[in-house]
């Protein structure tokens, strides 16, 4: 037996063990969005730092603006030779709505699906228990072999579900320490449930809130309709604008550094046989909503969206009230593809607010969240080793895919450190994901560890 | 000393008992909207009442399917000749904001402002103050003369600020009883603080509450942005079409049913010298936003509007949350001229939106009020028995005046019991109706209850 056999037979007689951590850390309520959940936030990055600590790491907590970050070292067998970043989050998204749960959010329960046993918690997935696959992988590595096969650097945030706000400046604070030759991150999904994935492609992001203001005051709509600027009638008059009736986003310049897809991913894509009718039929769609005249892959992978995430104002209540508001708001976000630069899209989208904005308006924009898009060159060593590895462990070739959602981290990560991602992630597209009733497949679980044992050692190969 | 003079003279002897009655009314928060305070409608109904059989009436609280209705009769002297119908309401709007109150709504306070004292209180004006008016002249006239001069009947209903969504069916039930030769209504402004008006028109409305639903549950925008429809999207763009960049709405036949001004009334309302920009000024504006190329009078009188009083969908917390909502809704209101006919405005818009709806959402439309708008005969004997005893009142003609907002009983009176109204109230535009802080000027109140003794006797001669 070899040493990444042993280790693979160290975690298969594990099994119980490694769901059990799995679980603890599942039952801390760690949402980073509600400031109530902050001391949930500091357990979950002390409980990630004493796990790395058991496994041989020197293990720290640090501190941000808001919530702490877990940096982690292994010098490996030697001190030298390839160095690895497994990048990972301990924050979750706010459970609600709770009634929509058919069992707490945070007391994790097994549960039979279609797939076999799932969990069922907050945070099951995304990403407690993909990071979970990888420090369980860290573990057997340790108990069967002393430790991973090279140098290895751990960086678990709390602040990605609130677009990873601080992480620029830690970055940049810690960059000597954090660089490495490449950053390992699993937050993205399997093509399948027997299929593994190597994500290749992430959509960037820029949110904003936009404010409009007109009078210092409600109005009665009866005294002053016919005179008073609506500022809810020019919200929607504004956002009703950004896309035509083909789906095409009409902020000028927006789609001026959008590549074409290349015939070759088209044609690579086209073969994967994406079922769109039945993806949207699982959610009660029935008819494409993006560009007309784009396929579907590249819609949801390579094509950018301007999509409203949120809008309130005036009277919201039950009945009647004939009120013309002082102000209305909206959440406007924009996936944006690699090439795209948030800060051009930002400054066309104001252009195009501030064209449309009669004197008596005043608008504010707030920016939550900016990412670029990003591509990994899919014939690096790093995906050649991950393509070997995924395909040992599940038995079938990896598929090379593209994600619609972001990351901001790896965008970061690239900007600020010069390190490429390598997007390996056990997620599948039914678990719910930010929604109520989050579930990882088991055998997703266990099956990520393994792949995460034998893609350390394929990686320490350099 | 002629009879109704002696009314008068009466009535300047007991200012502060009118002045205690008022208060006594105000304390009871009858806000019609909250069902908590349905209690508090049915104990301001018997309050009504009471002060009415107090003044010589046959007087009784009428229950409806929401909150009661108050009916009182007395045959006056001869029990023939003029009769007289008064109409006011005892319930008023909800008081949020509360922390934008200087007293507390239902604690009624005398404080000082530019034309004198004012009384500070929800329903200082509308209606109680308005309805105080008319009660405390029929006071005046039971104690100084034993009773009104003519027939008269009161109506006090305790859902004006929802819709008097029951008074139609109880119009229709008690269409005998209530049938008079004109009803006298109290819940409009003057021109100015020393200028009586007479309202000759009302806007109609259409109030609507619009709900879209696509997915069946909320989406990711990152893994769905590209394919699936947004609703908050869709929406903002049916609703951003409603009206073009000159004002004008969009919905077709919507100006069908819409006269143009006579010149002579144009020419009468120009001379009027409303100062648009001092009104718009008074609430932070600079520019009309109504339909270009109207007058201010005009386009607050004669001209039909479309205004979004609310809208609602997706995340509106703070900070951002990447969803595609699976609904979006709104308020969405018209305020309709004579001639247009609300059932037909609906049927426009119900079709207006229809025809931008993709296969996979749903509309839904709720209508929470429909009413027509009015125009009383300028030249019928009952304006000018009010033009008469205004003029008395205050030493000045009275201004012939449209107004913007929809009184719906005036509506359903004509409509259902084939009446005509004579709307002389006493408000003025900075009441703060609807909003915190509502006022009542003292003098206002107290001219208000002589004009009504004068017009009490002017409408008994016939």
């Amino acid at each position: 037996m070899n040493e990444v056999e042993a280790v693979l037979a160290r975690a298969a007689s594990a099994r119980e063990a490694s769901r059990a951590r799995w679980f603890e850390l599942l039952r801390i309520p760690s949402v980073s969005a509600q400031p109530q959940h902050a001391p949930d936030c500091r357990r979950a990055a002390e409980w990630v730092a004493a796990r790395l600590r058991e496994v041989g790491f020197t293990a720290n907590v640090r501190g941000t603006a808001g919530h702490p970050v877990v940096v982690a070292q292994h010098p490996g067998p030697t001190g030298t030779g390839p160095h690895l970043l497994f990048y990972g989050h301990y924050d979750v998204q706010p459970p609600e709505p709770l009634e929509l749960w058919t069992s707490p959010p945070f007391e994790p329960v097994l549960a039979e699906g279609p797939n076999g046993p799932r969990v069922v918690a907050r945070g099951a997935v995304d990403d407690k228990g993909q990071t979970m696959t990888w420090l369980e992988a860290l573990r057997f590595w340790h108990e069967a072999a002393g430790g991973p096969p090279c140098r290895v650097t751990v960086l678990v945030e709390g602040e990605e579900e609130i677009g990873s706000r601080n992480l620029p400046e830690f970055l940049e604070a810690h960059a000597e320490e954090l660089r490495a030759d490449v950053a390992v991150v699993s937050d993205t999904n399997m093509w399948d449930a027997r299929t593994p994935a190597i994500t290749t492609r992430l959509r960037g992001m820029l949110y904003t809130q936009v404010d409009i203001r007109a009078a210092d005051r409600d109005l009665h709509s009866g005294l002053f309709g016919g005179s008073a600027l609506n500022p809810i009638n020019l919200l929607a008059r504004i956002l009703g604008d950004l896309r035509d009736e083909a789906g095409e986003i009409l902020i000028p310049g927006f789609y001026e550094d959008v590549p074409e897809l290349p015939p070759a991913l088209r044609a690579q894509w086209d073969a994967l046989g994406f079922d769109e009718a039945a993806f949207l039929s699982g959610v009660g769609l029935s008819v494409p909503a993006g560009e007309m005249g784009r396929g579907a892959l590249e819609r949801l992978w390579a094509r950018p969206t301007a999509d409203i995430n949120g809008i309130w104002g005036g009277y919201t209540g039950d009945g009647s009230k004939t009120v013309i508001p002082g102000e209305a708001h909206a959440k406007v976000s924009f996936r944006l593809v690699p090439g795209q630069s948030p800060a051009k899209i930002l400054a066309g989208f104001r252009d195009f607010i501030v064209a449309r904005l009669p004197e008596d308006a005043q608008v504010k924009i707030q920016v939550f969240s900016m990412s670029e898009g990003i591509e990994v060159p899919s014939d690096s060593r790093h995906v050649a080793a991950a393509r070997g590895t995924l395909e040992a462990a599940f038995g079938r070739a990896p598929v090379l895919a593209g994600c619609g959602g972001s990351i901001p981290v790896v965008s970061h990560m690239k900007q600020i450190l010069g390190m490429d991602s390598l997007l390996v992630g056990f997620g599948l597209a039914d678990d719910q994901v930010h929604s109520p009733n989050e579930k990882f497949d088991l055998a997703c679980f266990e099956r990520g560890i393994d792949a995460h044992i034998r893609l350390l050692d394929a990686l320490a190969r350099g």
